[in-house]
């Protein structure tokens, strides 16, 4: 097969792999449909010292399932499915309670052991709990937006949507996200979806506001730090918002989203923090502001976003700007590090 | 009137003062029948510069109304009242929806413009929203338990119960309690309250661990640092507890609460951080934890509480120990500090 590994910082190699086996009979084997570049696929881009030895890279897919291990039971060879971003057996007591990235027998893609994602062929671990299956859909003859929509499935749009969830977004409230790329956008659709009544994204590109729009965002707002703190708080009545989605990671980010924040409020972040400490602890606590996120559990949410996105409702899948072959991975993670493009999707 | 002040650390004077006096149409006047020292007060005990002038200390009250100014409307003199710990108008939008202490014209006690309540009279600012009425109650006559009950009203029952609330403690759940201090004996309480099948406190001190089997606790874990986590997490199956309450404040509290806490559970803060960098941030992402807690709107809980107190179903006020005179009151830091005393009561 073919597959994305990762060296180094900036040194992304697509190479011929062995094909992946069934290891355990909880397995599957699926063949790739879409496979994606996340945005936090950019962090290792950014950071991972040079190895002789690439790590497997890629955790986004829709696929067709290839073959199936003796216990699974759900799937069979020829099912068009949707891969959530992390494996889960979907029944252990975590599971149960809607938070499958904390399955005790979960785990994430991207090591040795599980393989990566881009690639065209994968193994699914888990497979019952970790695969969805698209009905009434054939891959080969499907709308490529509905493609891209479904691929969204496997993270970014409930990746977003986790954000607006466990903020508590609903009818009335006031909803900032900081960030125009792909998960924030998600989290704006999200957050319409969850019947927010304003939604005010921050943002500097004006081609990913409109999407923002699109997506139901009511205000824009491109200042940043301070001067971007000032401007949502104009447009709240001096208040802050009652949901602040961070879908950056970054510090900066986290200052501003405690810069809006309304008193009695939370601050949901949905990308992983890149950094260790939290500032502004007793600012937040005066305000009792909550602090929520984590890895969405996407395999939670899908089954209710999954008609939205077949019956066209929605369209999450806008957040794709740009198709590559998988054998130009590395041209999509230039494109996405250097903002060009917003997500790069990869065909096999 | 006599009235305690903190000339700075372990420097604590009762002196005769300038009586109170309505300074807008909103304030009463009111005359002291019980008042107390908070743990928080020793956070300045132990850290205030030394100065030539005193500041006033105190912020929890019961008393009898003696004077009010034109527009307090519910209130009148002779009326038996508790004062919350922060003030507040009660009626603005923050204290609608239950956060009065993000109130827009509220406030905190103790300082030179306030007064304390560590006093014989008190000046209480926005009285209607301020100062709750106790029916049917003769001070004069009343049992001292019932008092010391009511007095907790004010502060360190509802500061519990807040934190219990914010973390979503409900039937089902399993709740940890770090800290025997007056704070988490009261969240031991008020989890009951709410439901929680299980209370483990955590706290070192026999005779309160006892007072918290009390008030509900369910299991008593004596072991801090690694050893404590190891036993939360045993007895709890491995997983952690649902909601940690973490009514300390200082970093290792902070961090003993990131070992128990289950995932996908709420650490619950009432105690003002003595931080201001919150460690653990991916390591409490990645379990999607929650960070709630903040000064307690104690105005939007106590009218539920105060029935309970006054037909003896809960009887909070067990977390006084000792009982002085305000004139004895740097004698009551000196106990509380000493951990010799849980909380002191102080009489006129």
């Amino acid at each position: 097969m073919l597959a994305a590994f990762m060296y180094g910082a900036g040194d992304v190699r697509v190479e011929t792999a062995p094909d992946p086996v069934i290891q355990h009979p909880t397995d599957a084997i699926v063949r790739t449909v879409r496979s994606c570049i996340c945005g936090s696929d950019l962090h290792p881009y950014h950071s991972q010292k040079e190895g002789t030895r690439g790590r497997p890279v890629g955790h986004e897919l829709i696929a067709v399932v290839e073959e199936v291990g003796a216990d699974v039971r759900t799937l069979r060879p020829g099912d068009f499915v949707i891969a959530t971003f992390a494996f889960q057996d979907n029944t252990c007591v975590y599971c149960r309670e809607g938070l499958q990235t904390s399955c005790v027998h979960g785990g994430y893609y991207g090591r040795p052991d599980t393989g990566g994602l881009q690639a065209s062929l994968a193994r699914i671990p888990w497979a019952d709990g970790s695969l969805v299956k698209v009905p009434d859909v054939d891959p080969d003859a499907a709308d490529p937006g509905l493609l891209a929509s479904l691929l969204t499935l496997s993270d970014v749009y409930l990746t977003g949507y986790h954000a607006a969830h466990v903020g508590d977004v609903g009818p009335g409230r006031t909803v900032a996200v900081i960030g125009d790329g792909a998960v924030g956008l998600s989290g704006v659709l999200a957050a319409r979806e969850l019947g927010a009544e304003r939604v005010i994204l921050m943002g500097r590109h004006p081609d990913r506001t409109a999407l923002g729009v699109h997506f139901g965002a009511t205000e824009v707002v491109a200042a940043r730090g301070d001067e971007g703190v000032a401007e949502v708080r104009d447009l709240t009545g001096g208040e802050g918002a009652h949901v602040v989605i961070e879908a950056v990671g970054l510090l900066p980010a986290f200052e501003q989203a405690a810069g809006i924040v309304r008193a009695g409020g939370v601050i949901s972040r949905v990308g992983l923090p890149q950094f260790s400490q939290m500032p502004l602890v007793r600012e937040l606590f005066y305000k009792n502001v909550r602090i929520a996120g984590g890895p969405a559990p996407v395999r939670a949410y899908i089954d209710a976003a999954l008609p939205r996105v077949l019956d066209g409702a929605i369209d999450p899948g806008r957040v794709f700007d740009r198709t590559l072959p998988l054998a130009d991975a590395p041209e999509g993670y230039v494109a996405m590090d250097a903002r060009e493009a917003l997500k790069v999707m990869l065909t096999p």
